[in-house]
């Protein structure tokens, strides 16, 4: 029998495992490569994102072809994402240029992202920015400055 | 015969493992309840750390007597730490002053934090802020914020 679980047992995303923690560049070439010296690892492949209108990306509830560069380290226990804004409107260029490079959010992955986004509105962590990409998954960043002092992402589907 | 590995295969604090991610509030107790909610964990207690001044704390090369106060939240791969300063001259308040409430570093177990204090000076990555607790450990923040966009924390001895 499984004991009655109070629902304050129950992490939100479903989830307690931090699987990125995402750094907002300016130069990714140049931070992929201080990141590859710092933790012994390969200078890793740079890959650009589709454009925003192509994966329905939104940001701020309108409508964003905003694109970004994207670096991964896979450590031992989790992953550092580098990301480089290419302007346009995105939470990524937000966080840039309010707070210069930093880390822009930690991420989570979910199932039912929509559902997540109901729960998290109600818990006071509304929609930032998001986009689907067939291909690969659907990633959301929520605004839980007010509530943690960080951006949450969400990622479903993702490998 | 163990392969001869270059130089650059091996992570600077000889490890690739995040222990901590570490987050700067301005009101613990909130934001505790706030994490505890997110993630489905009882409110942590909230330790206040000694005076500087008996852990030989300094902050940018002077002897500081800043304290905080200190939640942790154990996930399944890492822990989240609250710090919320209370006042003095330190790390916690200088990025919460200048940023607000955000992640303030990442934290990696290390021995020798001599050693590696000249690594990461030789690396552009200088020492900030540390302290020694003699019952607990050492902990020393270095300001990687122009190579990597972050503060990293060093953790020697902590249980």
């Amino acid at each position: 029998m499984v004991p009655e679980t109070p629902n304050s047992a129950l992490p939100i995303l479903g989830t307690r495992r931090v699987c990125q923690i995402a750094v907002v560049v300016r130069d990714i070439d140049r931070s992929a490569r201080a990141y590859a010296a710092f933790f012994g690892l390969p200078v890793p492949p740079v890959f650009t994102t589709e454009a925003g209108l192509k994966v329905n990306q939104t940001y701020r509830g309108q409508p964003s072809d905003a694109r970004c560069k994207l670096a991964f380290f896979e450590l031992e226990n989790t992953i550092i994402e580098l990301i480089q804004p290419l302007g346009g409107a995105s939470s990524w260029q937000e966080v840039l240029d309010q707070r210069g490079e930093c880390i822009h959010h930690i991420a989570f992955q979910v199932m039912d992202t929509a559902g997540k986004e109901r729960t998290l509105a109600a818990a006071g962590i509304p929609l930032l920015h998001q986009g689907a990409e067939p291909k690969t998954g659907q990633f959301s960043y929520f605004d839980a400055r007010e509530t943690l002092g960080l951006l949450v992402e969400t990622l479903e589907g993702y490998k």
